[in-house]
């Protein structure tokens, strides 16, 4: 009964993850990334062996791979320039093969690949750091789908809906892209601190989130269905042939029953990115009741000629539109980035309202189709929600 | 408006991932892990230029590294003899350098080191696995901490709290290790899993089941506090000096105010594994009336002695012991594994036990102070629970 504590303590360090030891055993911590006084960024990476070291990530000028140069088995790279605020990705290359920077503990998954964040806070970035200002609960919750399987989606309800009993909220429903799930935007589209920082400055009602899995194929993440541990791929089947738009009345059906929602029109929004763009654009054309406010972001939209004589869901569009517009949603919002290879087909899109009368709002930005600008779509569309 | 859909896919497919073309582009998908008709298991890596790789993991003989053989830039290693059913971790080595599986996205943190996951279903791994059973809801709740901060936890209500409205639920409060955080024991822990699978089947009662955070000096996990994106280390301040332990009721106080709880001692209990034991343990003793039900799995009992004069949570420890077990709880749970570094120090603990005559329930399983066993333990005790 008589251990010393500290003695014990190195012991229980030790003993409950000896992989950890980079960071708790003896030899000297490795940092990286670390960020500068001066605005710099330095990467390390200690492998002594290494012939080649490269990083890769989306703040280098043309995301071109830079080499890191090495000292006493010890690789380094300090970027040539201050790195602005943002949520930005990176990886090594050693030796031609992608590798993580074993010292950066903060990855995040899109699809099924990891890379290491850096967060440079500041500025937007700011909007993405969890700050202290009251937080909203996320939740991974479950429901019953007709589609024959228990599905998962993932639910962020803002500070103070657990505190109270009898407030209402109105609900967005945020939708993914191809080979995502119900964790993308929380990971990659940092969207529960968005939604937090919004709110808690007032620049955001307070809102019922929620973020369904657009997969039919899958009951949930990889990793998280009873199917077994697949391997996801971007291109899942039953992603954009019209089941997911047509089943999606049960998803509101569920969170009106789960949860106190303003369960009407007026208090519902939709949005998505890409192919989630693409699924809030044919689920608002098909049920033109449902939501007030819709959103695509970067949408893969101008495919619907191809798939006339399939799905009912993706046929009389023209018809559609009109009819959704002669009911006058309080908002129909379009935001693209200037080098998406989408951008076509939204102009050609954005020209069909405009050749209808059917009134828009549009957001243009530098890039192309990153989650830089999907985080950007969804911090400007909140703000312009229930109102 | 006229893209043709397949091309329209794999445009999406590459853009909105650059970084996942091993998996999506054209080349050759490697499968690793791969768990073989004999119930062997392949692991692959590509690398053409490395000149040694070795695997590392749990599931090996001794856990000593083995080499993987490599024929056309692709390395190779089939495990002599079948892997039995369980949740491995493991890594490569490529060159001296540990890095990660690139085909494998199933990753589990540990403190500030990732780990691949190799789970080989069958057996006790049917526990941990995602099976079609009604599933409990798992959130990340933030609570204001006395403190002076919000501090976060996780919480897992069983399936059928959100669909009903009436219903009350005992609470089982579970602690982890040092180093680890709110989230641990739903990586490493299959904690959800384990609830789901043991409640569904009858096995366990349904209960609300709630993950704390140890750490006093951080408000959640690392990379979701406000505090910065600091890197996480073992030994945390403010973990084992008192002031968790001191600070607890405010969690059951939260936890009965915010939950349709049975707020009484008699559907009350609490484990920790590690440190998480040695919490359960003091917190039990200082709050006598709060838990029914006391689990220590693998506890860092016994250093008790040297804080004597420090925190009075550590203090009159025969005196706090006599009247906790003369309030006759009904389960006083200890589990050990025979190789653990502890196992003596909870066989001293047994014997004052037994020598002062307090009833406890033992278990004692192979192995030493791992993953392996906490989740054996969780899954014991959970069934004893609230009968």
């Amino acid at each position: 009964m008589k251990i010393r504590l500290i003695a014990l303590i190195s012991a229980l360090a030790f003993c409950i993850s000896a992989s950890a030891q980079q960071t708790i055993g003896g030899r000297a911590q490795i940092i990286s990334p670390e960020i500068n006084p001066d605005g710099t960024v330095t990467f390390r990476y200690r492998n002594p062996k290494a012939v080649t070291v490269q990083l890769s990530g989306d703040f280098l000028p043309d995301s071109r791979p830079v080499d890191l140069v090495e000292q006493d088995g010890i690789w380094t790279y300090t970027t040539a320039q201050i790195v602005p605020p943002e949520f930005y990705c990176y990886n090594y290359i050693v030796d031609g093969t992608r590798t993580l920077d074993p010292n950066n503990a903060q990855v995040d998954r899109d699809i099924a690949t990891l890379s290491n964040v850096l967060i440079v806070p500041g500025g937007i970035a700011d909007n993405y750091m969890v700050n202290d200002v009251p937080h909203g609960t996320v939740s991974k919750v479950w429901y019953e789908s007709g589609i024959g399987k228990n599905r998962r989606m993932t639910v962020y309800t803002p500070a103070g809906y657990e505190s109270n009993s009898r407030t209402r909220y109105p609900v967005l429903y945020v939708l993914h892209g191809i080979g995502g799930d119900e964790e993308a935007w929380m990971d990659h589209g940092c969207a529960a601190r968005i939604l937090d920082n919004a709110i808690a400055s007032g620049r955001a009602k307070p809102m019922i989130v929620v973020f369904p899995n657009g997969n039919m194929s899958e009951e949930a993440a990889p990793f998280q269905n009873s199917t077994g541990y697949d391997r996801p791929t971007a291109g899942l089947p039953m992603t954009m042939e019209g089941t997911f738009e047509s089943y999606f009345p049960e998803i509101v059906k569920f969170v009106d029953s789960r949860y106190r929602t303003l369960a009407r029109k007026d208090s519902r929004a939709i949005c998505g990115l890409s192919m989630g763009g693409f699924h809030s654009c044919y689920i608002s054309l098909n049920y033109p009741d449902m939501f007030n406010y819709i959103g695509l972001f970067s949408a893969a939209i101008g495919v619907a000629g191809d798939r006339e004589g399939k799905s009912p869901i993706y046929q009389d569009i023209d018809k559609k539109l009109e009819l959704l517009f002669s009911k006058k949603p309080a908002l129909y919002w379009i935001g693209i980035g200037k080098d998406d290879f989408l951008y076509r087909s939204n102009a050609a899109f954005k020209a069909k309202l405009e050749e209808a009368g059917y009134p828009y709002e549009y957001m243009e930005t530098d890039g192309g189709h990153i989650w830089k600008n999907w985080r950007i779509y969804l911090d400007t569309f909140i703000q312009k929600l229930f109102r």
